[in-house]
């Protein structure tokens, strides 16, 4: 389905005004997200890191799962996600997994690093490896640790994703 | 605390089993994930992406989520992240917001792609500009769509997080 210029400012506005309602009610940060698919919203979601003590529950992870449960399939074909900002790695990672056909944002990251949300941080520590992390990262290859990957490898009743 | 080797192999033996063990139950992919504070593993978890219709269900999101929501913390203070496998962005996104103080992994991103799941092409999609991205993305900037940010910047009963 093709969306007009016109239905992408509809329903960012959406996106947005679920993100200013959010900061009103005080469930959470600034942000807000929709999912459309044929011209309609199949899920709503706000950031609710706080709110839910989940540091994954951003506006488009939340949405994502909503609309995922709503449509019983773990891929968003044929849907577009609106977001009040421009997704954070987490989120963008998200995005990439659940494959939906068009992503559409309103601020960007350096309009989020302005009022202190740092995803540049975020983005800039993916970049570097992991001897550079901030997060003290070691890996511990061995033999049997790639036994999961066998039983993956041979099974016969395994969902691809 | 300071964990010796010895208590890293153990731990993440232990996420690797799950890992095993979600092969063979027919649950999902081959990863597993636990935390741990203070010696003590506080949660555990498997991928459920098939299973639970959720794209965000990796083992390293679906055990931050357990772990956070225990603690009624949406930080995971003095804990180390044990991952079957390095974590695909999304989830490195996710660990960097519960800010653990390490993180251990097992099996690299390259053994993922070996058995078909292609992290690296997110990696990627990460590290291009938004008009070089395989999903279409759109970013349509304008002062209205700013307000959340506004509100947000003069709220004054916030939760930073």
């Amino acid at each position: 389905m093709i969306m007009s210029t016109q239905d992408d400012k509809k329903f960012l506005q959406r996106a947005v005004d679920l993100a200013s309602e959010n900061v009103r009610a005080g469930k959470g940060g600034p942000f807000g997200a929709i999912i459309v698919k044929n011209g309609k919203i199949i899920a709503e979601a706000c950031n609710s890191v706080t709110f839910d003590n989940d540091p994954t529950a951003h506006a488009e992870v939340n949405a994502i799962r909503a609309a995922t449960k709503g449509l019983q399939n773990f891929q968003l074909d044929d849907c577009t996600i609106y977001s009040s900002c421009e997704p954070c790695p987490m989120c963008l990672g998200a995005i990439y997994w659940a494959r939906p056909a068009r992503l559409v944002f309103a601020a960007s990251k350096g309009d989020a690093a302005e009022i202190g949300f740092d995803d540049a941080f975020i983005y800039h520590e993916i970049e570097v490896g992991l001897e550079n992390r901030s997060i003290p990262t070691l890996h511990m290859p061995s033999y049997e640790f790639l036994e999961p990957f066998r039983l993956w490898k041979s099974s016969g009743e395994k969902i691809d994703y």
